[in-house]
């Protein structure tokens, strides 16, 4: 029997900050992390082993930022959770009793089981698990032809890394576009062109019927009949929470199939948290689920529910979950802060837009200049800013953070037109045009007809 | 007599501003710009002319993003406002009529009285006048040793683009380092082993007596005696406002030499406005006159006159000024918002720092990370964040941007535990370790020891 007060189960990015975190908060205390990895590598990293980095150790997370603080690792797998004793039990046949128990387990992608062949030689997942990629890693250096099946995040900055290696890429997309269900149309055949002009194959509105192949891969077969060769297929259809520790547990579940948790990341059984892709998490503007899996989201809801384990020390100001991500293909920057167009539709949300394209930099004939073009989605009656998406250069991670501020302060799009922004040649837009607060005038200006009419 | 409903005065970022905001905020009026300059050039852009840009040309701002909306341009000078009639005079001897004045006179560079051979050949400041600018250029072409006499932005950017050129660049500092007035200590030495690292000589704590030459320039005397050659002398000591077109009016100036303004930017005379370099800016802590002068403080200033010259429409969220800026050397980008360090002490502001040191890019073995430090300013009893600093790469300029947002929405620093960003390896800092958030937790962390002190 081995104790700890604070166990945590899951190494990566909701586990990391959940253990720092508390540890941090509560120096007095134990802080164990058990996870099943042996080495721990950067999640949102792994697109960029295939292609950017020389090799996987480049993407390693080290023990260091956990053993530095003083919270003690153990490379096993946790297989029952016992409420009532409060002991987790292991493969490896220990029992460990906590105080408080956060469940930071992840997900892992999904196969469908209607699919035929997902087992043949050469067909793979992104799994977070360094093993696994490298066995990826070493198959992929002998094929010609890959076909990603799946344009989501990671299968489009898979597609785009593996195309780095000087092979035939081809992405197969079910939806009418890659990144369909998290940018608007347009920033998706912005991406699309950009990754066609650098030689990646997209095929949208494609569905799949079967693996073909016999032992290894040779292709697929889609709905339409055609047969695409291939001599590698990675499957990037999506991600499931790992969950399976809540069974005979007071965890609930969700109909998503997310461990239910309250606004500290508590789960319905005592003492137990919830965080990262395993965590349900709520829609800040409607409140509904939210499947959406996200590093960044993973490490705000570890810190969240470190900091309240004992008791409410830190009181939420921003509630619900507002999603921000950005990525990049080609030196572009594409990314969404909050509500989209296509979300507000479907949520029957009442907006209005706002838009400017410009350039990101000033003059527009400095170097490295990149075309700019800045949405804001606002609330039509309140002026709230709900949601925003950008396309630039590789300043659009930080631009949209931005945005994501002002959606979580509920900033009122009036407000924008009077902020003070800074602004530099080599750095931003000039400050004549900067895109956020140009989209912002647009929406006001449409705002005052609406109020006058109104 | 000519005639007009509103009537800009200057053609720079604050005028162009003002007038196409009142212009889209009151359709039917008729806008006008009145300006001294044939063509007008991006201000922030002027060092670029030296060295990044082909040619001056590459750094105008196009009349059409006046003339496109319908606004009138007049290439003159204003000479006297007679505020009883409504009616400016000109140079060339016209009266315009206006029913409202947007003074958007910017600024002229400082030459001291006291400094000797100012006016020796190739001795030159930096102005915002098109011709002016090509003459110095075409000078500068045969010139080998050039010095630069202050080492605030402009004198920084400048003499790392005259050092693009190959000549033998000194900028000579009175203050014990270079930017002092605007950055921290820490920042400011960053800055002088980028440019040192680049071939730019830096001297700091050195004061200037007197330019020596005859006729043409042939060095500086230095305070300490010692004379420094040099074929070109750029005087970048300053700049003071533009105010003459206040005299005999009911138009008051501070005592700083700013035209008085109120909240909607308002003079003290009825019916005019003042934006810009040329007006009044009082800090959003302190209350204090601040002499800032920021293209982007002037767009911002332009705005607010222009929605509100016939009535009250727009209330600012935001009282007081919070300065924003950026610049990059090198490569790198160093960025502030709001209060720095030295200003809290010099202020008797009682201020907590925190303080993160990571690289842009995660992994950091990613192509082209920097080194990134964040540091945010915070009131001590309150949390407020009050100002904050960023060194890192090109992404550094937005990333204070987002300071920026968190000091004007007077964000406590608590808040920023549970505030949701985004991130990606090619974009931004990791999830793990997000700057902001970072230096946030090292303050709250302080904050934690302080209130249970207390």
């Amino acid at each position: 029997m081995e104790r700890t007060d604070i166990l945590v189960l899951g190494g990566g990015v909701a586990g990391i900050v959940a253990a720092t975190t508390a540890k941090r908060c509560n120096a007095q205390k134990d802080v164990l992390v058990l996870r099943k990895e042996e080495r721990v590598i950067i999640p949102c990293g792994i697109p960029y082993i295939m292609g950017s980095l020389r090799n996987i150790e480049e993407d390693d997370v080290p023990d260091s930022v956990l053993t530095d603080m003083g919270i003690r690792i153990k490379v096993d797998e946790a297989l029952f959770i016992d409420e009532k004793s409060k002991m987790v039990k292991t493969k490896d046949g220990t029992d460990i009793s906590y105080e408080k128990l956060i469940l930071a387990t992840g997900s892992e992608p999904i196969i469908p089981r209607w699919l035929e062949g997902t087992d043949l030689q050469n067909v793979c997942t992104i799994r977070k698990d360094k093993k696994y990629l490298e066995g990826i890693l070493s198959k992929l250096k002998t094929c010609k032809k890959v076909i990603v099946v799946g344009g989501g995040f990671i299968g489009v900055e898979i597609a785009d890394e593996i195309n780095k290696l000087h092979k035939d890429v081809t992405i197969i997309e079910i939806l009418p576009h890659v990144l369909a269900k998290v940018f608007d149309e347009s920033m998706c055949v912005e991406v699309e062109e950009t990754l066609r002009s650098r030689g990646v194959k997209v095929r949208n509105k494609t569905g799949i019927k079967k693996i073909v192949g016999d032992k290894k891969v040779q292709g697929v077969l889609l709905d339409n009949k055609e047969t695409l060769e291939a001599d590698a297929v990675v499957l990037s259809m999506g991600y499931r929470p790992n969950t399976q520790l809540t069974e005979n547990t007071n965890i609930q579940v969700n109909e998503m199939g997310f461990i239910k948790t309250n606004e500290f990341m508590g789960t319905t059984s005592d003492n137990i948290f919830a965080v990262g892709d395993c965590a349900e998490r709520r829609d800040f503007i409607t409140g509904k689920l939210n499947p959406i899996m996200l590093a960044s989201i993973a490490g705000t809801e570890g810190r969240i529910a470190a900091m309240n384990l004992y008791n409410i020390n830190t009181i939420k100001e921003h509630l619900g979950t507002v999603a921000i991500f950005s990525t990049s293909i080609g030196g572009k920057g594409f990314g969404i802060a909050g509500i989209t167009e296509n979300q507000a539709k479907e949520g029957n949300i009442d907006y209005m837009i706002g838009t400017f394209e410009g350039v990101d930099r000033h003059p527009a004939t400095l170097a490295e200049p990149h075309k700019q073009i800045v949405k804001l989605i606002v609330s039509r009656d309140s002026g709230i800013v709900i949601g925003g998406e950008a396309i630039g250069g590789l300043s659009t991670g930080e631009l949209v953070n931005s945005i994501g501020l002002l959606i979580q302060n509920r900033t009122n799009v009036s407000s924008l037109l009077t902020t003070y922004i800074g602004t530099h040649p080599l750095l931003t837009p000039a400050p004549t045009s900067y895109p956020i607060i140009k989209a912002a005038e647009e929406v006001c200006a449409k705002r005052r007809v609406h109020l006058r009419l109104a």
